[in-house]
């Protein structure tokens, strides 16, 4: 093979991935195709196992690839799919009936009418809105979030150690420049692309279940999609590694509000005593997807680090917004709207449980863990995960495929954007895909 | 000088930049004493006259020293303020009454209730809510955006080819990895400090004037602060010459709405036929500073490039505000609100140098540009700068220092967030400042 690789700022693995995607979406490598065996394709470019696995893993979360259980990766028709916009490239499909693969909220949970008050509340603060807003933030939503995690998970921090911003993303776009000396960083595996892509941007290694990493970036409370959560004995043991390594964890807090089946575990950012440990929060899955609103706590030398730098980067969530939701936190209604979440979830995920345990009967396994809004079904199945979900999207059933082997396959069911009433329906269409 | 500055990624002239911060932050080089001449401190490092000077105009534009023109830099007293969050630190300041230093809007011409309308308006689409965004920004907003700058800058482009995101440096955030092969970027000068640390942060060597440069960023409607546009020629030289170089420009097309005294120019994206050219829009002039909504449009090339990557990274601007924005200007309220804002600047800025000429008299001298909000006022003054800057402050009065010589001192005056009524308590009390 005529390929040179080179070990420049952009890691290897990522290089792989083009080389292969490029290969994927030229067609040279047709939907169906087997994909050469990890040690084959390490030997023939003179690369690591590790790397080709996290080229390939990458190139599975991204929909290039597909995993089938002892058989290898497989290319998927991804390359047939007009390349051009979202919107367009799906507006002949009929509309999503059932949506099992959302991560949104519940419909009927979020009171937008409520929203909707503290919203119209902040417009009047006009003299406020008029400027630029605070580039760490607004002071009094900071010091409402710092009261908020001391009482919620026990994480102690001063409103001068909190940074807002629009999304994961724009905060991680803080942090990289702030820890730049730092050259690996760890996720637990390559389905979070939204993390590893920014790591890679900055020129970061990019790994996979190493905890020899610079960086250790989890989600204690999101181990597996569903929802699966870290034991403290093991969140002793990382934060342990971490320091006696000089690693810094990125514990992103995701989900840790739908823990149901048992006490919430305590933060890793508490158990290391705040140092060494950024904590990250987000309110997406309690108000709406559509609120662009995060924040991380920085330890205090990176607190220290980047108050140096603060005014060069803009902030950027809406001003209306956090002068709203510091409102609604001060008021009491997000604790109320966990609470009520919490509730839902619970009731909704076990109610899906029995109607898929009826509907799919003895011959399905039905993984769940302690947390979160999804299980993981697996059922026999000898077609294609590809042929299943366009299958499903025609006859209006939106599917996630967590793996797939050449006579089962397993399904992430989501409870959080179908109605209770509608899951005996919902199930039952797609048992009917499923013939 | 026992000093190594080593040429990796973090750039020389950020090294520089580095180690006076710290001398002047520990109090090792006190406020008031002389900078090393250009000349001798790139002797003593062993570095270019070219990096030590960037690393100085980077100094000036963070406020650790200051120029005085014929005379050098001097460092300033940043040191002895109070290091913790921006709202303690100025806590025992009166509140300012006359506000010259505001980029802001005028108070009195945004219209809270029109907006509060299409905010509510924008909360009533639910379902739309429930969901995350579109990655690359809502649909619709992109269609009214790309039909408006046809219409209003003759940028012609596909609603496929716009990009949204919450405020310019979210928009950098994703070009920066798209261009990674490049390596320099140029500046005009280094005022902009949120552009030049967004591509520091990416590895690339930022520097000022140099148009042999990978990347260059240029601001055609706002070349100096007061004002001061790019004539047409320049414009077409830059884009020749850019083209012959492969540089791509980015024009960031920044108060291109208040251009007063002649026809709008072309925009540079125009003038390059679309290609290697990036627009950047925004509308924190126009609405409020506080709505994070700016918007780039790729050239065919680039386009591709991050269409492959898209769903990588989250949007991050409110999706209400998107909502709200889009049939806002659907609505025809942009363009009324910028000939509204166009024409009460204009009147505004005429009125300030009126006022401004009688009360300073014979001994001033102002510079007026063809477009912006703000005068540049230089009149005789032998304290410093920051003695100036700080009594005003104490009297109510925030203002911007833009040069300072032994016996004269430049201000720049903004009339945006001061009532016409007040220019002339406001300048009579900036006189009683001045002597």
């Amino acid at each position: 093979m005529s390929l040179s690789f080179h070990s420049n700022k952009e890691s290897l693995y990522l290089q792989v991935y083009d080389h292969y995607k490029n290969l994927i979406m030229e067609h040279r490598l047709p939907a169906g195709s087997r994909m050469p065996s990890l040690r084959k394709c390490a030997a023939e470019l003179k690369l690591s196992r590790t790397t080709i696995e996290n080229a390939y893993l990458q190139l599975a979360a991204d929909g290039y690839i597909i995993a089938r259980a002892q058989s290898g990766y497989y290319v998927t028709d991804i390359a047939a799919q007009d390349p051009v916009s979202p919107v367009s490239r799906h507006s002949n499909l009929p509309p999503v009936k059932y949506d099992f693969a959302s991560n949104g909220v519940d419909h009927k949970s979020f009171r937008f009418d409520l929203w909707q008050r503290y919203l119209k509340s902040a417009l009047r603060q006009s003299e406020r809105l008029l400027s630029y807003g605070e580039p760490q933030g607004e002071a009094d939503l900071r010091q409402v979030l710092a009261d908020y995690i001391r009482q919620r998970r026990n994480v102690n921090c001063s409103a001068d150690d909190i940074v807002i911003g629009a999304g994961m993303q724009s905060l991680l776009n803080i942090l990289c420049p702030l820890i730049r000396g730092k050259k690996t960083v760890s996720f637990p595996n390559a389905s979070f692309v939204q993390g590893s892509t920014i790591f890679a941007d900055y020129g970061f290694d990019v790994r996979y279940r190493n905890k020899d990493s610079d960086v250790i970036y989890v989600s204690p409370a999101h181990m597996t999609k569903w929802g699966e959560i870290m034991p403290v004995s093991r969140r002793m043991e990382l934060v342990h590694h971490a320091s006696e390594n000089g690693s810094l964890i990125i514990e992103d807090d995701y989900e840790n509000e739908f823990v149901y089946f048992q006490r919430p575990t305590p933060s890793l950012f508490n158990l290391a005593g705040g140092h060494g440990v950024v904590y990250i929060g987000s309110f997406s899955r309690l108000l709406l997807p559509s609120i662009r609103l995060s924040f991380m706590v920085l330890p205090p030398s990176l607190s220290r680090q980047y108050a140096a730098v603060a005014e060069r980067y803009s902030q950027t969530a809406s001003k209306v917004e956090q002068i709203a939701l510091c409102q609604f936190i001060r008021d009491g209604h997000l604790t109320s709207q966990t609470k009520k979440l919490k509730k839902l979830y619970a009731q909704k995920l076990k109610e899906l449980k029995n109607v898929v345990q009826n509907i799919f009967g003895e011959n399905c396994t039905i993984q769940t863990g302690a947390a979160g809004t999804s299980l993981a079904l697996t059922v026999p199945y000898t077609r294609t995960g590809l042929e299943l979900k366009k299958e499903a999207r025609m006859n209006g059933l939106s599917i996630l495929i967590l793996e797939e082997s050449a006579d089962t396959i397993t399904l992430l069911l989501s409870c959080s954007s179908i109605a209770t009433d509608e899951f005996e329906p919902a199930c039952r269409l797609l048992k009917s895909n499923l013939i």
